[in-house]
């Protein structure tokens, strides 16, 4: 059961600028040549102030603007702003946002020279995509993890998709953390960032033993971090020591610290993007609809590192396996929903007969293999949702 | 006293290709046009068959080969690789060896360009070097973090002199960590090894609270890998699982991870460099010599994190406040003797007049106030050492 440690490549070239103030800093890491793609959200960065200083550090670089990405960024939406970077002939992408906006500005920068189809790249997950141009990011909401690493996901609501892409080519060549520019969130985005990370430390940590006792360290210090500054930013969405160490943790989630040379598992997020793509749930609230019931049934295969999880992150050491694992899975239930995420189907008023249709939608896309040891078929994954309503 | 998490810059580009068979890839890592030279030690690579794996990969790449770089590397030994690497035109280095070839390598990699004194580079600490050769490492000892950092610590022995400087421009390109290649060291550089990792933890945990909650949780995670896999590895050196973990966890503790946004100490770290250039006494020994002391002497500054440190690294809860100080920062000189390293100066024949000397050193290199608030004077520097003999 318990095996050697995988072989890993790793290498992480995004350069982090954490803290007050830091939105000065684009001044100094973009060429003042720049021709700059401004990529935002609905507006609430000019609310908010994030817009009004990232236009001051940009002094006079030529900079064209595109606001609009929505939540889950649409292919559509985005190739408005492809088609606007390639008349303005910019050179470098600059999402100021959230993690849609991070994904959606990976997807603009790739598709600006790219000669076919741009859905071609999360249709195809083109990691030999040959070049992007390159990023530059403005962090506003810690959830996703995009400010730091190659990977984005996109929806086409045209046909109800929505898939992700990995590529070296579209790291952030930097990307700027200010917590104070989170203060303005609402909570149901709070809620959802803090989801959200959550989920992605146990798709790189819930999987069976494979002796990377740092990494498992790592990935228990992320979730028990968000388990302590989730709940106290929530209460005081102005405390910047939570807050800076919720943005933090976050980023650590999916920047690739806690997952080399680790097994994977990822079925919640796949099993998710269905649900997202047929019901327009919030991302994170399709993995707290999934997760629990994933892990129930996935309780033999993974049941070492329940067990583990339950001990470390919950400290659960007492009783017979089954009661902690039991309680573990309870634990991440009850997580979810004391920041206010419903973890049911029902809860979203959507019924069970959408099993069927997300174990056909995997089925038809090839992913009938899902999870660390590729045994959550279609099949299970119809129970799953099904246990879930 | 508990202030904010600090802003911070992170950018780590070295490329880890971590695992078993990992030097293969080095034909794919370095371009096929590299002149490169290769650096090594005294030639235990010749025996471990390191070398001969490292030949076959570079192919038909030219190479020259420098061997003899010693622990605690000498300016003057090097400056002849530098030579060397200026009449072969190499446009590479290629260090293969533990810290002491790596840290060589760096200044190496930037000497050969250097129109000035090379000395100038650690004597003025050149953080603003203009230039440096790129690096790729193969690393055949898990102790320094080198491998995946910009600093290097360079000897001169013509001078006594022990002076470390940080650049941007020395992190290698990459870094071939196969944990295999260090079954075949001795006991001591393996003990060294653990035990330099640790006090690199605790140089960048062990100060004052800084609200950084992931940080804090990292740090702990490495120092318990190394208890839990330091004593496994001694005792079994052929042990895969505990080995992979223990090069992981060396990485780790100074790859920039556990140290952005959180003071730092290094104090122990530069006075042990004192009693190296004057006794040579091992790198890490001399830190076994200083940091319980250290630790003793700055027991009100650092009483919060001590208290951490004594529950989350060692499970001291229980007693009063004080016995928890005393116990921890006993468990952390019984940790160090638990792998061999002794912990007294006078276990290495020095008496208590080093001391003097040692404070007398510090004072003219103008380091007078060391540690993360400034007030380790050279007066206590002296105490510390009196009550380490």
């Amino acid at each position: 059961m318990l095996g050697d440690m995988e072989n890993f490549t790793f290498h992480n070239p995004t350069r982090i600028l954490f803290g007050r103030g830091q939105i000065a800093s684009l001044d100094k890491e973009l060429p003042t040549e720049a021709r700059v793609l401004l990529l935002a959200g609905g507006g609430s960065i000019k609310k908010n102030g994030v817009y009004d200083r990232v236009i001051k550090a940009l002094g006079s670089r030529h900079v064209v603007e595109f606001f609009g990405v929505e939540a889950n960024p649409d292919f559509d939406t985005l190739m408005k702003a492809v088609e606007l970077g390639r008349k303005a002939k910019v050179t470098w992408i600059l999402p100021v946002g959230g993690g849609s906006v991070l994904d959606g500005a990976k997807l603009v920068a790739a598709a600006i020279d790219y000669k076919g189809d741009p859905w071609d790249i999360p249709a195809k997950r083109m990691s030999d995509l040959p070049h992007a141009l390159p990023i530059g990011a403005v962090l506003t909401l810690p959830a996703t993890g995009s400010e730091s690493n190659g990977a984005a996901v996109i929806s086409r609501r045209a046909t109800k998709e929505k898939l992700p892409f990995i590529s070296p080519h579209v790291y952030p060549r930097f990307s700027i953390l200010d917590p104070e520019t989170t203060f303005s969130l609402p909570p149901r985005q709070i809620a959802n960032g803090i989801g959200d990370a959550f989920c992605h430390v146990i798709e790189q940590y819930l999987t069976y033993p494979a002796n990377a006792a740092v990494q498992d360290r790592f990935a228990e210090s992320v979730m028990r971090t968000l388990i302590e500054v989730g709940p106290k930013t929530l209460a005081n969405p102005t405390d910047y020591d939570a807050r800076s160490n919720l943005v933090w943790a976050a980023t650590c989630a999916l920047n690739g610290w806690i997952g080399v040379g680790v097994p994977q598992d990822w079925a919640t997020h796949m099993i998710g993007h269905e649900l997202t793509a047929l019901h327009e749930i919030d991302h994170a609230c399709t993995l707290a609809i999934v997760l629990p019931s994933l892990l129930h049934m996935q309780r033999g295969p993974k049941r070492a590192k329940l067990l583990q999880y339950a001990d470390r992150v919950w400290d659960l050491r007492d009783g017979p396996e089954h009661e902690r694992i039991d309680r573990a899975i309870a634990k991440t239930r009850g997580f979810y929903e004391s920041i206010g995420i419903k973890t049911r189907l029902s809860d979203y008023k959507v019924g069970a007969d959408t099993a069927a249709e997300v174990a056909r939608r995997l089925k038809s896309r090839g992913m009938v293999e899902l999870g660390e040891h590729g045994d959550i078929t279609p099949e299970k994954v119809e129970q799953i949702l099904r246990t879930a309503a």
